[in-house]
């Protein structure tokens, strides 16, 4: 049982968490805090916080679980205003896409309280945002990916782990630097080409007309160049290491198959597009229409 | 009213066309044909054909529209074949997703019933193929695009607009090249991107934990790289001097994001990112979960 849960930014994870544990009665007073009052003043209408703070350091006063759901420009700013308030017992996690960042800044802020961190990432989202986006579900057979370092207190650990299960998400543990290759590859990439896949076609001439002929296929393709620019530039410049490698390893692949495409090598093309197709379908990854 | 239609190539888009005519009524006889009896057994035991033929020129005579629904790379073959069958009131017209080389082909091998063929593009399709995998209602409120040249007899054009709107798609004429371009960029692109990004994860050493922890933007982003990879290799190759320029179009955007990136720049990287979202917002594509 959470006696008071402090979410700091009510966006969509932050407001989806707040209802997740809400819904199976694992909490008793939720207090949000965030940059936005009127963000804040809608989410205590919706019942998803029971009360708000605009100053970080005021709103972690007293509670036992302290969850950062900024964006991750803001966490390191969030770590500093409230490193002082944070009691001996309070735990304190974070939802960030990515976490070496997140872990230097957490070290940097939290000097003796460093222990009663938890990296933490629920591997979910939509391309929406906001409270008005959130819903106590989203984090249903989904996976949240925890990245202890040595420091970590177990009992920290715990507590967190226990707070997510209690949202029906699958918690698992991963070193702090392979979860960001991980998450380089499969989620920070793939962004990368679907927004300069549309900011390519936006600046061709006749930009209406490509995108009026554009069928299903382009608009799954495509649906994560929705996603909130802001948001994925902070997570772009806080997992850059990781991503300039992915991006190179993917241009090394892309430059096989315009070397293919352009010598009319119909055997490397066909041989990649079946590696494609068996990775992918072994994925087991829903197929969706 | 079509008397007889004969469908080359009962698959999903040949089989789709075949079921949408049957399920208004307007056609009395439906003639499949195609390599594989199998599938043209199992196409008359679902009803979707009434009869077949193995050869290509038995199947198209006596029809009043022949629709070469076959994959790309097979197409130029099967019009030299059906070429001396063809009658003089015969409308022949095609389903391809590029469409220089389909005119390119059927010029040289209908010469004098050149302006008989009337070539065509239905935008619609799935990620599954075969005969199994058709539906009525694939091309309802889906567009098709015919690109007739200057040969082309209005009559045989009339016939095949009349076709595609019983199926309930909405049928425009472009520019046979333009038509190139414009698929390039919104189809032939993206699944090169795709099939290219799961190729690059398959190869990547945890592939399949890479997979694991995707969420649903991957599986979105990556559902076209589950198409068939025989007839992409088809389209790649059928269109490659439009894709090519696309590809190398995409690659500057690519260059653009990745510099902004490694240098830190996140005003630019903000731009792109806020541009493309623009740009897919406006576009009124339906925002899929």
């Amino acid at each position: 049982m959470i006696r008071r849960l402090c979410v700091i930014g009510v966006g969509l994870i932050g407001g989806s968490l707040a209802r997740a544990l809400r819904v199976v009665g694992a909490v008793e007073t939720i207090v949000g805090c965030g940059r936005g009052e009127k963000n804040l003043a809608r989410a205590r209408e919706l019942n998803v916080i029971d009360e708000y703070m605009l100053d970080p350091a005021d709103a972690v006063e007293g509670a036992d679980i302290v969850v950062v759901a900024a964006v991750l420009g803001a966490t390191p700013g969030i770590f500093e205003k409230i490193a002082s308030g944070i009691g001996s017992k309070t735990v304190v996690t974070d939802v960030g896409s990515a976490k070496r960042c997140v872990v230097d800044a957490a070290r940097r802020s939290f000097g003796g309280k460093f222990s009663q961190f938890v990296p933490g990432h629920p591997i979910a989202g939509t391309e929406k945002s906001g409270v008005e986006a959130s819903f106590p579900e989203l984090f249903r057979d989904h996976r949240v990916i925890l990245t202890p370092v040595t420091e970590t207190d177990p009992r920290a650990l715990g507590r967190v782990t226990e707070m997510w299960q209690l949202t029906g998400a699958t918690v698992t543990e991963m070193d702090v630097g392979h979860h960001d290759e991980v998450l380089a590859a499969t989620s920070h990439l793939p962004h990368m080409l679907a927004y300069a896949l549309v900011d390519c076609l936006a600046s061709m001439e006749g930009e209406n007309e490509n995108f009026a002929y554009a069928a299903g296929g382009f608009r799954d393709f495509t649906r994560i160049a929705s996603s909130s620019p802001a948001m994925w530039c902070d997570i772009a410049m806080a997992n850059r290491d990781a991503l300039l490698l992915m991006l190179d390893r993917f241009t090394a692949t892309y430059e096989q198959l315009r070397t293919a495409l352009e010598s009319n090598n119909k055997d490397v093309l066909f041989e990649m597009f079946s590696r494609a197709k068996t990775a992918r379908d072994r994925a087991g990854l829903p197929v969706t229409k």
